[in-house]
């Protein structure tokens, strides 16, 4: 299997973390989204949605979406399984997963950041503050509501939650986003970085990492 | 079970075509989402991300993430199973599902629609380029092309890609999106309109509906 990768993007580093924890052994192939390389043809060919993760498997066939790749992985590759089998628990996992994948991501996806610049006319500032609101306001504000005693998001095990959580804070973090709200989400992600597969996953451990 | 919805919300939307499909029998309770009342103290207690739909389990237990839910009542209620069983065929259906749930609807949402106007002082042509702009490139367009031979998205029966795809053609409309790219989806989405757990969901005949 082949991983379409990019070091920065918070989706990608997501199934990094999922392969790391599950110990699987699949090829990186980066597509450097700041470069555009996301819109060749021969890309939009693999994944029509021009976004990157995208996990090639090796009859060539395609799957899109870093969610999708995850729990595709988790039947592949049960151990650590990364949403509970328990209906109750994985609602509540893939609830704090889908918090993060839909209502924060995409908000502060460099195609958007790109459009607020080029088409609203936004400075540094006012690109700043759109992150922040979305990325604290009925989002990691609400998530820090959302998580269960630690270590971990759930307890004891990784899930899913962590795997969003973490890339989610390292976007956080890169657009100097406050987190003084957030001790919960703080504590997690301390101990998730402490764990080898989460920090083989960090964006600057990447074949393709930039400064 | 009590389902905290609002007739035009494209995710409260997407569960209420899940609970029809399904034959479930669950109270439908009203927040009015162009009043501010998801913000009231009593529904942030609930839901502290302020968003619909929410599910109210018998003991209190509250699931956010309309896809959560819908993977929930999938494991209470297996008929019809809404994502595959088999890890390939799941992941191409959330690949879909999850490519509307994430990549176009937060972008359309009534919240991110008001930040526009209000803080970003685009009017009516500024922000209906934006919804056009996110519901199509990298959006529907892709979708069209990750579709299989219908009548449904995948196939014969019923998935979560048409659950989701469904509310997203309808807001398409309700913002005057032009859809004459999409063949393939438009012939699901006549199909789906036509079976009557999708005509039960839709906005107009919820009893919170309005013109």
């Amino acid at each position: 299997m082949k991983l379409y990768d990019y070091f920065r993007s918070s989706a990608a580093y997501r199934v990094r973390i999922a392969i790391e924890l599950k110990g699987l052994a699949i090829q990186r192939i980066p597509v450097h989204l700041a470069r555009g390389e996301q819109r060749r043809a021969d890309y939009l060919a693999k994944n029509p949605q021009g976004l990157a993760p995208a996990l090639e498997l090796d009859d060539g066939t395609i799957l899109t979406q870093s969610l999708a790749i995850i729990d595709y992985l988790d039947a592949l590759a049960p151990h650590p399984l990364l949403t509970p089998k328990d209906p109750l628990r994985a609602a509540k996992v893939r609830g704090v997963a889908l918090a993060i994948a839909c209502d924060i991501h995409p908000l502060n996806n460099r195609r958007v950041l790109d459009y607020l610049r080029e088409r609203l006319g936004q400075d540094d500032s006012g690109v700043d503050a759109w992150i922040h609101h979305w990325a604290l306001q009925g989002g990691l504000e609400a998530v820090e509501r959302l998580v269960e005693p630690g270590p971990f998001c759930f307890g004891a095990q990784p899930t899913l939650a962590d795997v969003c959580l973490v890339p989610q804070l390292f976007a956080a973090r890169r657009f100097s986003t406050p987190l003084e709200t957030l001790p919960k989400l703080l504590a997690v992600e301390a101990h998730c970085l402490a764990h080898p597969a989460f920090a083989a996953a960090e964006p600057s451990r990447q074949a393709d990492a930039e400064p």
